[in-house]
């Protein structure tokens, strides 16, 4: 239980310093109480090897304070100064593709470069031990955004080498390596760790997936102990003085680091929430920024997040896009903090008026004056402060849950499928295990169900009336057994297509699909097809919905028949004839007290709404449909009473629970408990 | 006349071998008499460089024998192990775009490079002598799909060291060579043969086509050295007594290997018949599989050919995409024999748990459960095997013949004219020219007339009454000749646009168009147009179809209008004018007693249908159509009656020959001649 | 005042001897007076370093000055003989992906080359000094499409050495660099002129802007300097007795290189004009080319300009496409002609057998024999010769001119602002900057309106009575109060959306948009959004056109509203509401005598028919709208009389000003003055 940290993220080495009382003074009288600062600074702290220099920062946090600020530092270690490049020119990261990364880009170094590994420990003591007993400092961000824009994967000569430690330290005997993967497949088999190729961009076919799946493991691992040696630092200056997170990025799931990991020694989970970037010409489903907090606020237990990021002004680096009225700015902000976060910083106080993001708007222009965005998210805050004050902090409470994991979100990346899962946003970024995962998601948020989304390791099942788990091929048995048991007591279970696939090695189970999963679902999967960017028909009674992605023909065993393959198959714009047309497609099998759902397609929305009112209500959740783009959303108050939250993410006035909401409108109703 | 052979691809090496026996005996009484083995298996064989093991497939073999199956023994060249790239690191194939393929892909190394060469001369020899005398041993399969994957180009410096002597070897001085690529051009003129450079990717512009097409047939020549070399092995230890052929694969002309020079000192050739493969939304269509069979029966003399990957399961590396249903998955099965396969192997037993291919699927899932598909694979062996037995080996007789050169499929790939000749199925694949091919072959597959393909010097043209030689543009005036005296003699020629427009050193010919071939056509090119994606319409009478790719005005001399431009192009969608309307489009010669058409668009469904019953009926050739997708073939019985095989390649059931065709239903009808 | 120029571009060195003497008299007879020649043919005259031999060349211009035949000569500097690079193999560009040109290729020296660089000077020298008395050259063309093909930019270390004293040259101090370019962000602070990056491809996120910006500007100099250089060796050895020029290519802006600059020691500008080229399936809309005229004409104060290439046969390197009726070739000639041309070759005499360009088609294909565009090309010059006399090198006048500079067309290469602004016809041609200036041409071209298009620094404000900005984000603060003082003087200012955003460093103005001219245009820029490639609906009255690429809601102070957001937008084709309906999007303000128009989208054709007619209007020009795809165009004679030339560039036949036109139909009207 705190109040709700309203903070902006401030430049002060980009503006001339006699702007900055005035700036700070402004920032104050805005509504903000917190600063995020300093995260690309390294060369103004360091400009010379081993020399520190506070100067700029230490007065900059001054002002700051006086004006009545606490700040929140970045340990700049995500660009480097110009003298450790030519220190070690071999310290930029290669990308898969081969190319390496120059001076001028961000996110170049290379993590297992121990150049730079030294380097970004002995300056983050030296910050850490700075700043440690400033009394305006309330927090720290590790980083910035790591492993952001590809930089979560290289395959540089440095990199190689600590891939093979890690892999003799995984395997133990190459023996043991080469059983695994089954290299004994296409003559790959290796007698030294040393021999093994880090996976590059090839002219035809593809590594060994398990290569290919260890390397993201590998790179995960590196991420994680690069962000968690600098944790370590700054506990032993600050303790728990300060809070500290690092910020991540849409999509969820697009890199390969385990960020549930990467968090385990952080305070609070953070993302940067940005629903329209760049050349997007309309921003993402609302329910996909849904399904990101969640994701986010499942990486920590405590309930609530950051938001270190918040689109104000439209945004890109070399392009533009759709531009949000005023209103859905402030709705996106309402909308994040409904669903958990608990601290929200803007990006930016000022656009800058030069350099690589001169074309990211802040929440004014490079002219100060004021813009329709900043008169809103002002009388915004002034609005919202005492209601947001009144539940900050307050875990959001969850009855239903989705399950990943992130071996199969990296799996997916090598081995989509079905093009319907294919989808790169450009070379680095992937996006299509997240577009799925969003799709499952879906169905809770239409019905206004609060749900979360936590890897399959850190889910506590007894938490939950129903959990989904969707793409779940690399299966791992205790997890199943658990599943297993909290089903026969009353649990409700969405398994998706192509669950048990998998074992945890990624060999092909060698059991009929779905596997581990068979018996407490009922049904053995005959054949499948992927449907690629098609469609099928899946008909339940006289409802006609769509799958996509995938079908499988399911035998229901013990399960019975909920939805069956409808007969028309949408391919390329032309319709074809489906011969398992009549086959189940959805099925439900009672196991004990609760029940397994088997889907064997990508449900579209028809067929998402039609299914999950059926689910719900098996699991004991009250649906609440109150149309697309409208959400109600409950959250438990400091004084135990509750508040619902209203949303209207249309661009038409709705009537919602007796409220009139204008089109991106926010309201919300507080019902007192009887005590 | 012999038995026709069912076998099936296995991998011993992929299971325990505690699974071996169990296997061999399901897979003999699946209705298999033989297996294709260790393709693969360099590794396993010489796991220390001159240490070989046979043990492990000196075991295998046994069991598989026991069981009363023969193999067929892959020469496992197409990877190799790892201690051969660490005795040379400069093994590694190098693409055009400048990618050297990396140890875990397949097909990746430099068949140029002299330690690879000698390494697999060495491997093979000691391969052919350890199996020549085991009586288990049928055949032999040399190494696996060579050229596949863009493994037919490399770039590497062992390849340019080659290149230049073969360009000595070919040119003698480098005056020569500079006067046929015309090196006056742009000032490229060399004064050495060392100096010409391989052709790379470019940032912009490429290099002289008659550098590139030189490089193609340089290419070719590696290929094809290497499995001569390996041919010629065999043959020492193993004579007459084993069949010896290598495996093609989709589509036929895509890569730039010779396969006719290839499969000289082999017995048989053979093709992997994949309809669909990974991400595709449908099959491609059955013509093309048909054009695709004849192709690879027209490399030999035979009349036959193999099969020695044939489609059971789904198929892909990463991503899946069309299911057939499993009446489909036979009907391609017996689509093959039907025109030639007189054995023919099923890829694979089981699908593999892991590694590269673990979505490549069997007859079986890992699981080792009956499927749908092996169902019906088991049942068409059992229903069609005596049918088979009673004509396989006899020669496939045909009346008309598609001619092709492999000069010209090079040459569309470096220049193809109109974007609707450029397909690039991925970055090493270039299916345009088959795609133009499989069009032209249409006109015979849709009347069921059975039709070869051969190369220009190949064919033996009195063997047939029609003639279609589309896309020769490098134009052999000795065939020409050849060609001219056949029509005079009563042949029926089908020319197609760009004809003659190039010398056989690639010259623009001096003459109109086309070329030498003017006078048999009657006809001159007046002018042309590339319509891409485009089509334009083509009348005969009141009979409207279109014309693709490319438009040719004609001006007949002595040849008569067969259709003109009817007057609408679309482009883009959208409508345009032409004002080349009511030109000849398409012309008819009378050349001596024979035809000659000259066609100077790619003519649609529609005009290939109103084209082609003309012309089969000026051919003496009589047409059948029993509609798009019914396949009505004829195959000689060894006891001399006629069989007549049934094919349905629709969805729907349908009425052919007084016999009642399933979707994708096969059946036959005999009849007795009389004696 | 000089007999219009009529010539041909040939190739004697690529068709035997003895074909000379013939191909001249032809020449001649066709009616040419000039032919260009040796452009590519350095090998020949330099074939081993320091020989020269002119042999081929001297008989060769001896031959056609027999015929009646006089030579422009090329720089053969395009390409390079073999024995240059084996001197020197770090002579060849490398492109900005990193790729490396090889021989065979052209425009593959990199210019920043010494080796290149002396051998090129020397080889000039030797020309200029060989032919400077040769009495059949009339004029010299310098190297050729001087940085086509993305040969204006390279990163090899030639290029980076050079980089670096340019940039010492420009900033003196590193810290002058660094404050310009804003390098605090992202700690890319350098401390030496050494450390800054040549601009490479990147796997993510690019250098800072500036220093792109820079980069453009320093290979625009290197490029400025090589052509330089060799304008003044032939100035030394020909002084003024022959004319100078060198080629440049669509589309105008396309590459970085400041061409009025690169003109200012040459005679004339010239174009190589091919409204359509390999594959593209329609030619670009003639106002395209009238911008891209207009443009070569503005390059230098003539009033003139030549064609160096112009088409005459379908082209393309290894495709092609539309091919344009004899007509429209002849028309295309007449067009450059009425805009300008007072001398123009056709590309190329006759088409090569062999090499790159096998596929470019000339006047004649290989076999020599007449064609449908040759006859129409003869007839043409028979019909225009006296005609184009009569006004050959009188300067065309102008009332409008369209203002551009070189510095905004690179910015918005770097950073296109709307998917809408950006389309690379490849990887080396950005034509955005290009469509959308042409967008802004049309509202002249389609009103009949003869306009100019002229850079900032050099267009005479006083010669028009209206002149268009657009895209005019660097904004020089000089220029714009030239431009203020021009307005209250009563000119009429088109000014275009974003204009003012950036000071000449490329810093967002600290001034609300459009910054520098917000007062004189008396409106400011609430906000804006970029449209991609959608549109929005603008209203003016009753009447409604579209918005497309951008959209800027105005808040006009003086300004008056001439159109508002009409409400729906366009995405993906899809509709949307859009928030800002009824905000202004066009607005007009009474400056002192003048207007100035600003214009917060980019209009659509009816957007543009609708506004241009008020502006033209308020800018006391004539509009002469005859429907779209006629020209009307006025030329002065030499005796002072007024001809009208008259251009039907439809598929139809039209009636304009009293004459019939057929289709691609020429026609003129001469009306004498009365004395």
């Amino acid at each position: 239980m705190h109040n709700f940290i309203w903070g902006v993220d401030y430049y002060p080495e980009q503006w001339e310093k006699k702007r900055w009382a005035e700036d700070a003074v402004r920032i104050r009288n805005f509504g903000f109480t917190h600063v995020r600062i300093m995260e690309f600074a390294w060369a103004l702290l360091e400009p010379v090897e081993g020399t520190y220099d506070f100067t700029l920062f230490d007065e900059a946090i001054q002002v700051l304070y006086n004006a009545g600020l606490q700040v929140v530092l970045g340990t700049p270690t995500a660009t480097f100064p110009i003298w450790l490049l030519e220190k070690d020119p071999s310290i930029r990261a290669v990308f898969s593709n081969r190319m390496d990364r120059d001076f001028g880009a961000r996110r170049l170094a290379c993590l297992n470069n121990k150049t730079y590994r030294d380097a970004a420990r002995k300056l983050v003591t030296a910050v850490a031990e700075h700043f440690a007993e400033n009394p305006a400092v309330a927090g720290w961000q590790i980083d910035n955004e790591i492993g952001h824009e590809g930089s979560d994967h290289c395959i540089c000569a440095s990199c190689e080498r600590a891939w093979h430690e890690w892999l003799q330290k995984k395997y133990g005997t190459i023996k043991n390596l080469n059983e695994t993967w089954g290299t004994v497949f296409w003559s790959t088999s290796y007698s030294r760790f040393e021999q093994v190729p880090v996976p590059r961009s090839q002219p035809a076919t593809q590594q060994n997936p398990s290569l290919i799946l260890d390397y993201d493991r590998f790179m995960s691992d590196t991420n994680v102990d690069f962000v968690h040696e600098q944790a370590a630092i700054l506990r032993r200056f600050c303790g728990k003085k300060h809070w500290i997170t690092t910020n991540l990025y849409p999509s969820p799931l697009s890199q390969c680091i385990d960020m549930k990991k990467l968090f385990e020694p952080l305070d609070i989970a953070a993302y940067d929430n940005y629903p329209v970037w760049g050349d997007q010409s309309e921003p993402v489903p609302y329910i996909f920024t849904n399904y990101a907090l969640a994701y986010t606020r499942g990486l920590k237990s405590t309930g609530n997040f950051a938001i270190m990021e918040q689109f104000t002004g439209i945004q890109g680096h070399t392009k533009l896009g759709y531009l949000p009225p005023p209103e859905q700015v402030v709705l996106w902000t309402n909308q994040a903090v409904a669903h958990g976060a608990d601290r929200l910083f803007y990006f930016r106080w000022r656009t800058a008026p030069f350099a690589q993001e001169q074309l990211c708007y802040g929440i004014f222009d490079t002219d100060n004056e004021d813009t329709p965005r900043s008169k809103k998210i002002k009388e915004n805050i002034e609005h919202t402060a005492e209601l947001f004050n009144s539940f900050a902090g307050n875990p959001v409470s969850a009855q239903a849950c989705l399950v990943y994991t992130r071996d199969n979100a990296n799996l997916i990346r090598q081995q989509p499928l079905s093009t319907g899962l294919e989808n790169w946003m450009n070379s680095w970024s992937s996006v299509g295990f997240d577009a799925e995962l969003a799709r499952w998601y879906a169905g809770f948020s239409i019905f206004n169900v609060e749900a979360d989304v936590k890897p399959a390791e850190a889910v506590t099942l007894q938490n939950y009336k129903l959990i989904s788990l969707p793409l779940y091929e690399l299966a791992d048995p205790a997890f199943a057994q658990k599943i297993d048991a909290w089903v026969k007591d009353g649990g409700v279970l969405v398994l998706g297509w192509r669950a048990g696939a998998r074992t945890l090695e990624n060999w092909n189970i060698d059991k009929p699909l779905p596997g581990i999963f068979s018996e407490m679902a009922g049904v053995q999967v005959e054949a499948f097809e992927a449907l690629g960017k098609g469609s099928i028909g899946v008909r339940r009674g006289f409802l006609l919905g769509k799958g996509e992605v995938w079908a499988e023909q399911l035998i229901p065993y013990t399960a019975e028949v909920i939805a069956r393959y409808g007969g028309t198959r949408w391919i390329n714009g032309k319709k074809a004839k489906v011969f398992y047309s009549g086959k189940p497609a959805i099925t439900r099998n009672q196991h004990g007290k609760g029940f397994v759902y088997y889907i064997g397609t990508s449900p579209d929305a028809v067929l998402t709404f039609i299914l999950y009112k059926k689910i719900l209500h098996d699991a004991g959740i009250k649906a609440r449909f109150k149309g697309y783009g409208i959400e109600v959303v409950q959250r438990t108050l400091n004084d135990g009473n509750t508040c619902t939250l209203l949303l209207n993410h249309t661009d038409k006035t709705r009537r919602v629970c007796f409220k009139t909401l204008p089109p991106y409108g926010f309201s919300w109703k507080i019902k007192r408990h009887k005590r």
